[in-house]
């Protein structure tokens, strides 16, 4: 297993684009995205818990009831949610797709992230739908991580080089996400391809396993997005055999899949909205993985502990807070605290209480941009790790205005 | 029913101080603080749902035990809470108090508000007491309300008049609450006295069914501290006929308590840590009314919501996201949304889609410093109230360096 470069377009017959069509005003900035398989694909994707639901989420589980799909089209700058002509619209992205890449409608996945309850017309994505297919390449991946940024401040693509039954297989990702990002889905938008072979039922199951460990252990805001969604696309181009039930090589696509959504995941929480700070609490410790993830998210999503960590204020009190009102059943009598980073690693409270140490040791280490918070629960050897950011003034920058 | 002033110290019998003490750096802050009743009082009280608790709590909790209590202390700057000595403290404050009062040590309320896990030395506090119990005065309420706050920029006091078979009744209260305030008790402490006759079990009975809807219906920040109380001293001292159970005596004085602890809602929302405006959500048309508490509070939760009313910006579908992942059962094509304010009232939602609506009018609605989130869900006749605050770039700062 090994880290390599080209993101969405390093497995074998991928190609990716992304074009300025007129959502946004900046001419500058992409707001329309595009990955296409040379050859018709698996698929399977996972959704926000939002009831409200964008319109592109209620088409695209359509398109993928048969577990297949061969593009996705994406747009930024407007949701397309709760809007009266939502479905209509997101059903004409996927038709005009289709229509210049001469494939099945029913094969495209269409996603939109942006401001909610803005009018969208889609015309404007009609006009830019030709220059970007026409834009299609094996090195898209860029512009195409670029098209589905809102206020995402870096690209986030990733991709990973693994062997199933001797052959060479690939997978990749991009992601966007930055604000209304939460546990259990949120304004995350995640497109993965990857030339190994495996049925649809599988690769959904590998999707779902997955994502109760990955992105559903995010939280930058607390705000669960109406327009999350997860899709993979798996062409089988590799040449391995198919994938077909639970074994060696399904247990190898995981551990691939996974390594992509964990960078995904520690790259959307580092660039949360005026994050300056990606923080991963790491619970062990528990009597089973519920109570651990319970506490790890509970922390990570404290207001209070995510503006101390902004002011690399070492204020335990916070995290011990936070444990006490997730709702998990925990014994605080006997949680140990650390903090850790590459300056070094302090012991802050033991068996749930204060120990001394150096605030100036603290603060060298809380002044990192990687911050681990370590929770030791003694009651068991569950474990969990969830990912987050500092609390900012730009987050209330950014957000105070968002519109304009 | 009517508002007067004198907060802790209208209801007969009932004096208050409150002094510095030195566990605050600033000498010109208030730390400490003290009510007192000439005679005992039946006593009520409720607690924070965190699972850390501050030692104050457990000892008061005990006190309180057969329904009475006399005096109240309290000191701000450190919370007595994840301390290995933190119950000897809180039972060292309380004998040291009742010994200069010449009371039961067993009558005293003690809390504690400030940083989590911090050595606190009862001997500053001990210092304290001789002035404190000096200082006690009918006009003592001011003091006594400074001495409980932390990062709370006003003093929080009120009071009312109301009748009890044909006798002039008074209930008020002080509380202090900024940051770390969440539904279901927060770091929020209220302290309410009443000349009223009220038996112990009835008291609990009238709070503990008053919290529901008002302080539970509070948020900050989203973090529930571990050092949340609210008591009330009921001393009798006005002469009515003990309220023994239910009927028209105590309806009243539900109303009576309800006055003041709506009144102390508003005042602490609207001076959240960093608040620059009051939200006050609306729901009405629910089916019933926890679905109408829970989108209630979801909404008032919600950071992204919170940071574009400090913006003053109109962006309703974060008002239809928090409705959405809120886990209510909610029709969301059914929901409306408007906003009102001084300036006057505009709708933005309705069934579920935005509708065309003047920028520059919702602009100078929200720019009013007391906003209404007006929630209709059409869906049957139950409603509920949240309040809350907006999110700024002072609630990072405040929190950024808390400690120093």
């Amino acid at each position: 297993m090994k880290m390599i470069s080209g993101g969405i377009c390093a497995a074998k017959g991928f190609t990716a684009s992304g074009v300025h069509c007129g959502i946004r005003k900046s001419q500058s900035k992409k707001d329309l995205a595009l990955i296409m398989s040379s050859v018709p694909a698996s698929a399977a994707a996972v959704y926000t818990t939002n009831l409200v639901k964008g319109a592109p989420l209620t088409v695209t589980k359509k398109h993928l009831e048969n577990g297949k799909a061969q593009a996705v089209i994406c747009n930024s700058g407007n949701a397309n949610t709760c809007n009266a002509d939502g479905i209509e619209i997101a059903e004409k992205m996927s038709f005009l797709l289709a229509n210049e890449l001469k494939i099945n409608a029913s094969d495209v996945v269409v996603a939109s992230t942006g401001v909610i309850g803005q009018p969208l017309d889609v015309s404007v994505i009609a006009s830019g739908i030709p220059a970007l297919c026409a834009a299609l390449s094996p090195d898209g991946c860029d512009d195409a991580a670029e098209g589905i940024m809102t206020t995402d401040t870096v690209k986030k693509e990733v991709a990973v080089e693994f062997e199933i039954g001797g052959k060479t297989c690939r997978i990749g990702g991009i992601a966007k996400g930055s604000g209304m990002i939460h546990p259990n889905m949120a304004t995350m938008l995640v497109f993965i391809t990857t030339d190994a072979a495996i049925a649809p039922a599988m690769l959904q199951k590998a999707l779902s396993g997955d994502i109760a460990d990955t992105f559903n252990m995010v939280s930058v805001d607390g705000d669960t997005s109406t327009n999350d969604m997860v899709t993979v696309l798996a062409n089988g181009l590799a040449g391995n055999d198919e994938i077909t039930c639970d074994g060696d090589d399904f247990a190898v696509f995981m551990k691939a899949l996974n390594t992509c959504t964990v960078a995904l995941c520690r790259m959307i929480a580092g660039d949360g909205e005026g994050a300056t700070k990606l923080l991963e609490c790491k619970v062990s410790g528990a009597a089973d993985i519920p109570t651990a993830k319970t506490v790890a998210k509970s922390v990570i999503c404290s207001s209070l502990l995510k503006a101390a960590m902004f002011g690399a204020d070492a204020n335990w009190g916070r995290v011990l807070c936070a444990i006490g009102y997730s709702g998990a059943n925990v014994d605080v009598n006997k949680v140990d605290v650390s903090f850790e980073s590459k300056a070094g690693k302090i012991t802050v409270c033991v068996n749930g209480a204060g120990v001394p140490f150096s605030e100036e040791e603290a603060k060298q280490i809380l002044l990192e941009k990687e911050i681990d918070i370590l929770i030791g629960l003694n009651s068991g050897s569950a474990a969990a790790t969830a990912w987050g950011c500092d609390l900012t003034y730009d987050y209330v920058k950014i957000n105070g205005d968002y519109r304009t």
